[in-house]
């Protein structure tokens, strides 16, 4: 399949939008904005960094290629709105953009998010591929890392650790939730687990302008998380495993007594993991003992 | 310097902009839009494939990468309004991002299009950058490849071919040329020429349902097509060539004459170079002799 029969294809199985005025196939897409503020992400998987081909089928890294940025828009209570793609795909394996458009489409469709255009280019390299997520942001505004106050409570939607068995491909990005979240109570900060718990509470921390107490027996920690079994304790990897792609978010002591008391979510445990501090620290306590922690989550060196 | 402070330099050098509510540095940025249409578009470049950076200075890659997306508002006759980058950095090249950035920046800075997101990844690929870049639509609409009517004027906006010496790098984005031309005359149809006149010509034809005739000794022909001296004929390299990105628009022919005679835009000259057909054929005319002919521009072979 050449580059135009590819746009061609993949024109066949865009559906069309109300808000999408022009699809795949003209010099840019047109929408037609609904007025909200408009959420705008991007994230690239490349291949061997982010996945092996020979273990994961292409399917799969096309759907997380969508769910990481779904994830975004969800870490800012936000409504998908389209998405673009861009891939760079190795020479010679027939059908692989099929497959991975297929994996694209198939979580897209499940969050109504359009294919409103892309780029598709062959290359000697391995496989990357780049997706831009539009959104919009729910009517009482986007929820931003900032925003967090002195004790706020800190709380995740479900347990953490080990996504390297198979969520970091296969988890659902918490879209509806954290819309329906942003609807029941006043989300001071939110974001999405993707560099580990400790690391992204500290981005919230560091945006917000405070510290945050860990309290570690009551982190919720994922069934994959104890099969691991390579020496790190359970708790450890719920602390600092990546791609969890759970919310974490402050809200008020009173909201977050609600939201733990009724469990108002359905599917969803929402668990009360800490609290922001005054202290610029992130400190943790476990069997009654209060220590200082540093991140250990992810750190991307370029 | 790691990611997160890649993160950080970025947002010091990213000025506040009065639709941009948050930049990068967020799950995702935030824009208040004008209610006008959104443009969509997004463009990758390829080491090895879009260029070599033993020859090719990294900012001219990044400026390069931010042309092509600018260039796509450019054939909507929209409006740029902001961009997000992902980067596939190959690790162990030292200050490639920076200088990316900075050919990047210098663009978007000219065109006043705030970088306000991206995504930065280092792996043992080539370099690899994708731009998605948000325009809107001039109050008068955005200018669609479909529209072209049997009987219109086809017009370029500059001399084609030999593109390959440098301008495929260097050149400037249309985009204050076709506002002006679309704010001068109602333009049917308008694309930007990436893959070569004949091909992209066939592209406006198939969307609009026509053919056309071409007059070859009306084609303006580069400096740049002369001097390759390849064996093909300059008007060979100003038809097939790609990445001129001058605009190619189709328009009634008083509104053709009009641009021909005044020629209004400072620095443009407009050329006529050939008609709309009903017959969906691409003909062209030599020396008072028509024959059909073929695209031989870019295919790109997936």
């Amino acid at each position: 399949m050449g580059e135009f029969e590819l746009i061609d294809w993949i024109r066949q199985r865009t559906p069309a939008a109300a808000r999408v005025l022009v699809g795949p196939g003209d010099d840019t897409a047109v929408l037609a904005p609904s007025g909200a503020r408009l959420l705008v992400t991007t994230d690239m998987l490349l291949e061997g960094s982010h996945f092996v081909l020979s273990e994961v089928a292409p399917e799969r890294v096309g759907r997380k290629a969508m769910a990481v940025n779904l994830s975004d828009i969800a870490a800012m209570a936000g409504r998908p709105l389209a998405a673009v793609v861009a891939l760079g795909l190795p020479r010679g394996r027939a059908g692989l953009a099929e497959r991975l458009y297929t994996g694209l489409r198939t979580l897209a469709d499940e969050f109504e998010t359009p294919l409103i255009g892309g780029d598709t280019n062959s290359w000697n390299g391995p496989l990357c591929i780049s997706v831009t997520l539009l959104g919009e942001a729910a009517i009482n505004g986007a929820v931003l890392r900032r925003g967090a106050l002195p004790g706020d409570w800190l709380m995740v939607t479900g347990p953490l650790g080990g996504s390297i068995l198979g969520k970091q491909f296969d988890f659902t990005p918490r879209v509806h939730e954290a819309q329906r979240l942003h609807s029941l109570v006043r989300l001071h900060a939110m974001m999405d687990i993707s560099d580990g718990l400790l690391a992204d509470l500290q981005h919230i921390c560091e945006e917000s302008g405070c510290g945050a107490l860990l309290h570690a027996e009551r982190i919720p920690i994922s069934v994959d998380a104890h099969r691991l079994g390579d020496g790190r304790s359970p708790l450890d990897h719920a602390l600092s495993d990546g791609e969890d792609f759970e919310l974490l978010f402050a809200v008020s002591p009173a909201d977050g007594r609600s939201l733990l008391d009724t469990q108002p979510i359905a599917g969803l445990h929402i668990a009360h993991v800490g609290e922001c501090i005054g202290e610029r620290k992130l400190l943790i306590e476990r069997d009654g003992q209060i220590s200082q922690t540093e991140p250990k989550g992810f750190v991307h060196d370029l």
